[in-house]
């Protein structure tokens, strides 16, 4: 018996693979001898670090770098095995770092982000594995670039400020030869869970500006000064998840020639679960809450198409059941389970250890029904 | 497909037909011609006859009769095809008819009782279902005796009074020919879920006597009188169940030839549940807190024990686990789902409605897994 299991964190109460672990408990305690295969797994961007780290043996690296509005603030990122860097935007330009008052996306950048990738690159990444989401920024990853060394000049052939706003004044952007060494043979793969394009009413301006302090005002002066500068840099501002990040993919695609990949995608495929999945009887997933937003694109259905497309069954369990949950049928996942074994109170059935044993059970119910045709003969 | 339920009430929530009507519309939902048997299911004699009478289509009758304290009581029992006699003691000699204050198992009776045994006779019943349990009596059954015609006497030849305390005085016991025309042909089972005898530290008195009001005084002389009926009847005061209901058991089996079986068996029996489970692809049973003493002979245990009888397999659904649920493994239940889907408060878990859907939900994710070999090939 070989099982893959890549469940998401139970938010606020079991980290993924706390969970994971647990779940390999149940089926064992079913199989003692079974090989369990357990994966982080994560949604978008934000948690990157801490998710692939432990799982792939990384080191975790704290630099001090330019925040989202120019102070200097510590941000993590990881180094595995001397080439491969898992970076988290949102730990050098998230909106985490700027108090809600002062939220201003004309002048958030996205410099720290460069900074990050400069350290890596130097410390002899050759692969980055980058996760968005969270950012505090509009910049269309202008400050990366600028950190990078790339020269964004106005007009008249001066370099423009950082921030969102100094887009519009963009006229040019050279890559200077030393930049062009740097990156050369780097590899980047990006988490990105949306498909917004750069420009216009489903852009990164008008639909994420909001939330990082836009009024509609800015929106429409980011949204031009972002189409100024996809305009000046020649990139595809159509192109799906352009718009990710305040137009970080847009940066991350055009300048670096990333991949933009779903962020449970990234995450399987730096832990090598695909090749897990082809060998195993059956998948495990799971995460806090199914419901009609799980069978939507969420981490727990990435799961399911994977296997699905080594013709492999999933398994769900889940702290609970929202509603229209029936839909993750359909994406994939051949039968879910809530954990919870009696009535508590959310405190009580939240608190890490009763979750844990909660899986332990639920899996090892399952399981006494998956391992052995059920039916009578 | 064919699936036999037997579901114990959720006590407080849903009843044992509802739940299983609930279990095999999950069923249906993923196999829409599965062939379901629901049966109702239910522990000890309590609540026999509202468990049977509607799944037999029985007629329910109410008649007074003699209560345990000598006033007239209605009492209700079942007559099926009017020729079977669902007769639950306690209707006639229940704890729950007597006031605390006044419980005095010297002199309780169940006289009303036997008056309901002549009244289904007369009404032509030649098979009776008798549930004990709920008793508020201690006179091994004489009072039903007495009023179905039999003559117990004392020393001089008069007949005794009513009560537990007056078999002190019995010597002799004799039937009527008239009534044991009346017996004849009549046949007796009776759900019993005790195997108490009669008399001694584990008997009638000893172990029920208290909590029908009985001071340890009180035990000594109850024992002592039932001894002394068991010495002039001449029955078998050991047999296990002749302790039960007050020693009704003993008179059951010694003057009515009563065969005493588990409660589950009975009701199983009745409905012709064993029958179904033979032709069944899979059992489902269940109960509202599954913990370790549901191994130890609860009702779901019993379906599981008739289950494996024929080589079937049985799945538990629960309203919640309890301590030592685990233990049912070993009692035949394969596996055991609570069906609990998210946090909720115990009240809004247990509104019949919620129930329902609970079961119907998890019933469903149970079978999609169970239907198929799930194991990928």
């Amino acid at each position: 018996m070989k099982v893959a299991i890549a469940i998401d964190s139970f938010k606020g109460s079991i980290g993924s693979v706390d969970a994971g672990n647990a779940a390999a408990d149940g089926v064992r305690r079913v199989f003692p001898s079974a090989e369990c295969f357990v994966s982080p797994l994560a949604d978008g961007g934000e948690g990157l670090v801490d998710a692939l780290a432990p799982a792939l043996g990384g080191d975790v690296l704290t630099v001090e770098v330019t925040g989202p509005t120019g102070e200097r603030v510590p941000a993590r990122y990881a180094l595995v095995n001397g080439e491969t860097a898992i970076v988290e935007m949102s730990q050098a330009a998230g909106i985490v770092l700027v108090p809600k008052d002062s939220r201003n996306p004309f002048a958030t950048t996205t410099f720290g982000v460069g900074e990050l990738v400069v350290h890596a690159a130097k410390a002899g990444a050759r692969k980055f594995l980058v996760g968005l989401g969270g950012s505090a920024t509009n910049d269309a990853g202008a400050g990366m670039l600028q950190a990078l060394g790339f020269r964004i000049l106005d007009a008249e052939g001066r370099e423009i400020g950082r921030g969102g706003k100094e887009l519009l004044r963009a006229a040019k952007v050279e890559c200077p030869e030393e930049t062009r060494k740097m990156l050369s043979g780097l590899e980047f793969t990006v988490a990105c869970d949306v498909t917004n394009p750069l420009c216009g009413p489903s852009g990164a301006s008008a639909v994420f500006g909001p939330q990082k302090g836009a009024t509609p005002e800015m929106v429409k002066t980011l949204d031009a000064a972002l189409a100024n500068f996809a305009a000046v840099s020649g990139g595809d501002r159509e192109a799906p998840g352009a718009g990710a990040a305040g137009g970080m993919g847009y940066a991350l695609k055009t300048f670096f020639g990333a991949r933009l990949v779903p962020g449970v995608d990234l995450v399987l495929e730096a832990t090598g679960f695909a090749e897990r999945v082809k060998e195993a009887d059956l998948v495990i997933t799971g995460e806090g809450r199914l419901d009609f937003q799980t069978s939507m694109g969420k981490a727990p259905a990435g799961v399911a198409k994977l296997a699905l497309r080594y013709g492999k069954k999933t398994i769900a369990i889940c702290g609970a059941e929202g509603e229209g949950a029936k839909a993750v049928h359909d994406a994939g996942i051949i039968a879910y389970f809530p954990v919870l074994r009696k009535v508590t109170t959310l405190e009580e059935a939240m608190a890490p250890e009763a979750a844990a044993e909660n899986i332990r059970s639920t899996v090892e119910e399952v399981f006494r029904i998956v391992g052995d045709r059920v039916l009578s003969p």
